[in-house]
């Protein structure tokens, strides 16, 4: 073991490093990650004989042997793959731990388990450390498969199951790529803001953000615990100024002491005080500020209507036209009353800016990245995208080492309607006319990209009258310089069961 | 020039890469970054007689020579410096190219300058490409000094000044940095949901997310534009239904045929629809809906109040107990009313779990988190780091050099009050009083950090009462498994002047 100041090498390392040596603790633990055994070429097998801490969830466990020894398939979500843990009966109260769920760490030896078992090494427990113990009664994730529509009751523990788990693995990834490739090529990630003024789509499908709401309910409960003064409260204090008032001018008239008048006024003064405050808290009324019958937004918290973004589009391009290439990456909003599995009410979006780049370069760009990312799930996910080709989508990874390889096609908009328009004259059938100027359904975009190249297509040079209002006007002043890369099967869902 | 489909190397390479290189292209524009010149060891000198496409905007511009050529400052946000280009009065009219702000494209060879000045290339322009030209006495961001306060009012601008530029830069490097740091370690990086139900620091400041005010808005319009019934069009609708119905009830009396019947029956049924129709419309009711008293969150968008959050903690923890190492990198917000340099909105926050590990290994973690992000800027950013010591913060850079290289300081909080109160009997005068259970105030970080330790200090195991309530308790049931980084000077905010 080497010390936990160490860091392990990064899992593309892995593959290129030394099997003889040592397994490697985590930085900051003083456990190994499981991936580190199961997760080498050797599927850990020249790790036999050294000592390591493995700590995890049990995924199945079950006694054997007349209840002698107990085997433990542990996972810590590093990767897929479990590590096969054997405990004799000797070493801990065996029925403790094989409840599906039960978090232990244990120290042990790692072995080569016989011939003719599935695992290449096996760790042999000399020490349970830690046992957290779950109550299969109670546990809501059982090791049998259940559908993602369950595990949406159960949120704070479906990423204990091999489907949550694997796309959190490939979420991480494909998020790192994405950094990694803009960084690669100097695009400066921007953090344009969340919170805006501006709807930079247009489509009005905006969340509002406000505090007047809780504003005007703490005031409420305040009014409650602390009544506003009745019209009395106010006359009498009213009542007391002119008293004192009066007090004052006959001071003065008697021509008293200067200490006396003084007296008097500061008393006048207090009484003055009194009213004015009971003369504000007496405005306070519950309820939403109004003004003009309209909501009063200078008293929100922005002092305006606040919105959350659906694009930082607009913010970031003046960061382009500053430093020439950036994107951002982060949460965007929609308040759209469409429940598909095409539409969410947040989501992450990367949303690139070149400057000194034509539709070409644009593509170019695009293209790229959409390889880039393929490539890397080939190359550091392929142990999740297998469970996901098994479990969810039999294709995935030709359909990954397709992308990543072929060139994708570029037609323009006029180009793509003739070849709809040609595929109907030859007898195929679209839902939706084809004639130039519609915005291409899903069934033509999976036509040409599923049916007639049978790869990645982009089409570009839309009609303007179908693309947003920033768009550049191209010299036929029909179009304009957008483009949509189409990618087969993508936004094809297939639900299923998660184990 | 090579193809434009290979990218320029990242800039740790540059350094190594071989200076007789030919010029490399940007990978997505046919134009060369200008780091990729003059941010090489030998400032670009090794480039002299490439012909190169440069593009940026104009820092600087002056016609010299009596009108027969021009100077240009180039900036392109690439890097801080400036690329010196020279446009001879017979490739382009000079005006309009020498105003600060213009953008121009240009093609021409890199070339030596004379001895003794201060750049160690130029670029003679051969051809103007492009030219967007600016009004000087219409852009509001002149080459004179601006104040931060002056181009807060001018934010699609701002990004063309070196402050904000260099701002940028750095942010992009810290957060890229972040991300690589994490991922080194095996961490995951989790996207937690920013819109939330749940209050997880219980502070309470939190901004409403909702569609009632802006649903109540387009309701009221549409009352407007197409008012509910009155009670005498309800009452007239009523009329009819009872006429309708006697009129049916008549002509089954008088035996009429089954068809007249039927007509008589379809009748009444349109009157019936028409009334409920009328009467639903009745019961809209302009403003946001109220049920007993309260709004009717029920006809939110989620059905629930909900908000934006204040942290991932929570919920990225349900990921720690799965996957066992993870991180939050998001925005997060806080409706916090105070008005100060260290309170904003709307703010990105890291926050990483690890499962398996204890505090001193939460404290190893932040040390070389921390250390890593000063490392990364000096090696990646120094230039800019440089802009900023020379116009913001002189000792910046040493700050940095001793952050990533010194251990830190580990004392309980325990022994920080100890070291405190040792130093009021010594003399010193704090403006809140020391004793143990207090939440240390900035004054007294500040004297552990800059005055005792000279050093960052790691403050951990705080009293219960002043933590969070999902902190571990520790053994002595008086202190909680928390800790506090203090950094040098951090938090200490000098406005001054951008350029």
């Amino acid at each position: 073991m080497v010390g936990r100041d160490q860091a392990a090498p990064p899992a593309d390392q892995l593959a290129a490093m030394d099997l003889t040596d040592a397994v490697q603790n985590h930085a900051f633990s003083d456990r190994v990650l499981i991936r580190s055994i199961v997760g080498r070429p050797d599927g850990g097998a020249g790790l036999a004989g050294q000592r390591v801490r493995a700590a995890g969830w049990v995924r199945t466990g079950r006694e054997q042997g007349k209840g002698t020894f107990a085997f433990l398939e542990l996972n810590d979500g590093s990767c897929p793959a479990n590590l096969q843990v054997i405990v004799d009966a000797g070493v801990a109260v065996l029925s403790k731990l094989v409840a599906t769920g039960t978090c232990v760490v244990v120290d042990g030896i790692l072995k080569v388990p016989p011939e003719g078992t599935r695992q290449r090494i096996e760790l042999r427990v000399e020490k349970v450390v830690h046992i957290g113990e779950v109550d299969p009664a109670k546990y809501p994730i059982p090791k049998t498969k259940l559908t993602l529509e369950f595990l949406r009751d159960h949120l704070h523990l479906r990423s204990r199951t091999n489907t949550i788990a694997a796309i959190a693995r490939i979420r991480n990834a494909l998020a790192f790529a994405t950094h990694s490739f803009f960084q690669e090529h100097h695009f400066l990630y921007v953090h344009t803001p969340i919170l805006t003024t501006s709807d930079c789509e247009g489509a009005g499908e905006m969340f509002q953000v406000t505090t007047l709401i809780s504003e005007a309910e703490k005031l409420e409960k305040e009014l409650i615990k602390n009544p506003p003064p009745s019209e009395a409260d106010i006359e009498a204090a009213r009542q007391l100024v002119s008293e004192r008032g009066e007090a004052v001018k006959q001071l003065k008239a008697a021509k008293a002491s200067k200490a006396d008048i003084a007296a008097s006024v500061a008393e006048l003064n207090k009484a003055k005080e009194s009213l004015s405050k009971l003369e504000e808290r007496s405005k306070l009324k519950p309820g939403i500020p109004q003004k003009d019958g309209k909501i009063d937004y200078t008293q929100d918290f922005f002092a305006r209507q606040a919105f959350l973004t659906v694009s930082g589009q607009l913010q970031v391009e003046t960061y382009a036209c500053a430093v020439s290439n950036v994107y951002t990456f982060g949460p965007t909003f929609r308040a759209e009353h469409s429940h598909t599995s095409r539409h969410l009410a947040e989501f992450w979006m990367v949303e690139p800016e070149i400057a000194f780049a034509d539709l070409q370069d644009d593509m170019s760009c695009a293209e790229a990245y959409v390889k880039y990312m393929c490539k890397w799930l080939l190359e550091k996910c392929l142990d999740d995208m297998e469970f996901m080709a098994k479990n969810y989508d039999k294709g995935c990874i030709d359909r990954l080492r397709m992308v990543a390889s072929t060139p994708f096609v570029r037609i323009s908009y006029t180009e793509a309607v003739e070849l709809l328009e040609e595929a109907v004259r030859g007898g195929k059938k679209f839902e939706n006319e084809v004639e130039w100027g519609i915005d291409l359904a899903s069934e033509h975009e999976r036509y040409l990209t599923e049916v007639k190249f049978q790869k990645p297509v982009i089409v570009y040079n839309y009609p303007k009258g179908i693309k947003a209002f920033y768009m550049r006007l191209n010299d036929d002043l029909k179009t304009v310089a957008a483009m949509d890369v189409l990618v087969p099967k993508v936004g094809n869902y297939r639900d299923g069961a998660a184990s």
